[in-house]
């Protein structure tokens, strides 16, 4: 259940993982956070703004680059030190999200990695930005 | 079920809302994200890693940021452009999360404002970083 450690890890290593949006998702995701706005619950009020309907919250994509760090690049045993997200587009119900995460710096002294992460839909960037976790140095026994 | 415009906001306004972590409420999270990450689900798992035992995920916390900037401050009908979190000390599940904005910047030609986002356990910043949303204007007739 281990994840990668840092002298596994390359610049331009990448990892992807896919989701559909959801009308049960977005539902689930506003019952847990309590983040309840019209704009993502409510088609009339969605429609009445810059969004021109209803789009899922930005930070269930911010799960989906959560995803990909604790799961796959660099997985479990790593830590979450920050993220940075901008929203460029909304995200509609049934879109396909691809989420990526690119390794994009080693810092080997303090065992931080840098990956640039961003969200797609039909090939066009929804959600940009960097994350930073803390990554394990393999242990001298091997692992 | 409108919010605040840009006329009715001011520096250093802020607005605050608490959520006390269930297990339910990361586990719910990790099945709508795909986020299955074992520090957030599998105790023995996660008293082995630098977090000494299971904790939130990150982005849960970061639903409750969203939740504030859509539900008070500027509340529905603003537009989420970015965030930004770093993720300081874990959250336990049965912490009580007080997550606060508060306006830190007001550009009224482009209509964005800028807000300190702070996530608290008992005090202390588990999650600090900055949101930047799009605000409506008030309509000329009033609203």
């Amino acid at each position: 259940m281990t994840g990668l450690c840092l002298e596994d890890l390359t610049l331009g290593q990448s990892a992807e993982l896919a989701h559909t949006v959801t009308d049960a998702d977005v539902r689930t995701f506003a019952r847990v956070t309590g983040d309840n706005n019209p704009v993502h619950l409510d088609e009339a009020f969605a429609a009445s703004t810059p969004l021109k309907g209803r789009v899922a919250h930005g930070m269930l994509l911010g799960g989906y680059i959560s995803a990909v760090l604790g799961a796959r690049l660099p997985g479990p045993g790593s830590v979450y030190l920050s993220q940075t997200m901008s929203f460029r587009r909304g995200v509609r119900i049934g879109d396909e999200v691809r989420t990526r995460a690119t390794v994009s710096k080693i810092d080997t002294r303090h065992a931080r990695v840098t990956l640039a992460t961003v969200c797609e839909v039909a090939g066009k960037a929804v959600v940009t930005g960097e994350a930073v976790v803390m990554v394990p140095r393999r242990a001298a026994g091997g692992r």
